[in-house]
């Protein structure tokens, strides 16, 4: 299993919010939609090997995590009005300590990013960093494809939140020689596990 | 400067459709977008090195290109309503066999995938055409940074339009070893090229 994280630090908590207002009243949900997209489509299929938590910190009820598992999943097509909706439709649901499914593949809880990286660490789980400082994804040889890996929004990441990743990140990667929206880093982890796993 | 050529097969040619729904009435115009965001975005800026040419072949009124350059473009946001507005106001135009320019950087003609490849061709581009049975982008050391590179959509490429790639192509270059959507393969082409230029 691979697991992403990506922080929507703007990203609305409830389900409140028009499909035709994505990057605005949503607060840029269009880009938690388009790192669902690079996380999970094949050309002709969907990667079953994956976890994606969005860590949904916008208001107006902040600290929810949105799970969409590609073993699971259904009734999600590439386009971003698709996982708009199905974020949606999870976020209509009450939020509690426990995870509870909204549609097929996607759960919702009430729970932060330090307790969900706390978890992959009890879990004895190899958690990356994805930072332009970081040392380079080709050039590094313990890559695990059993791996959690962490990305900021276009906010970034808080110093806080830098704080909470340091405490149990194996290492910090990079991508390439030029800094990358988050759903466009993925496709080039995703690569890099391909080509590991091939 | 590179550009890249998408063969948009199902792509409606009329400006008549709705920005809700881009992958159903509008012909898998969503394919189309997301192409543009994955030639043109970086985290904090646009590569303006780019062109994007969009040929679509759609109904009512195939043979039509949009090209998006990125020096010259305007009003384009990562999300897919984005792009596809664009899009949207360049059909709005007539199509002439010379370019229009619609908004800021974006421009429609009439045209089909054989005379804008005969066009690189006599202009002495090297053409890379992207298909899985092709030479590992990685391994192929030859690769110009200024390269066209043309893709097909969810339909592939047909056996005629491989025909004409074939007759201009330098090389047939492959990403990986899983076979991805388009955008995610351009993200791949631009890391490797980025590389290369560092």
């Amino acid at each position: 299993m691979k697991d992403f994280v990506i922080i929507g630090h703007k990203a609305l908590t409830t389900g409140d919010f028009s499909l035709n207002d994505l990057p605005g009243s949503a607060g840029r949900m269009d880009i938690l939609c388009r790192c669902v997209n690079s996380a999970l489509f094949l050309s002709h299929g969907m990667r079953r090997d994956i976890n994606v938590h969005l860590v949904l910190l916008g208001d107006p009820d902040p600290g929810k995590i949105i799970r969409f598992n590609g073993e699971k999943l259904k009734y999600l097509n590439p386009d971003e009005r698709s996982s708009g909706s199905l974020i949606k439709k999870a976020l209509e649901r009450d939020a509690i300590k426990y995870e509870t499914q909204s549609t097929p593949g996607v759960w919702i809880r009430r729970a932060g990013l330090e307790e969900l990286l706390a978890e992959f660490k009890d879990a004895g789980r190899d958690i990356y960093y994805l930072k332009e400082d970081g040392k380079d994804i080709r050039e590094y040889t313990d890559l695990n494809t059993d791996a959690v890996f962490v990305l900021g929004d276009h906010m970034g990441v808080t110093e806080e939140e830098e704080e909470i990743i340091a405490r149990v990140a194996k290492q910090t990667l990079n991508i390439g020689p030029i800094s990358l929206h988050s759903d466009h880093c993925m496709i080039i982890i995703h690569n890099e596990l391909d080509r590991k796993e091939a």
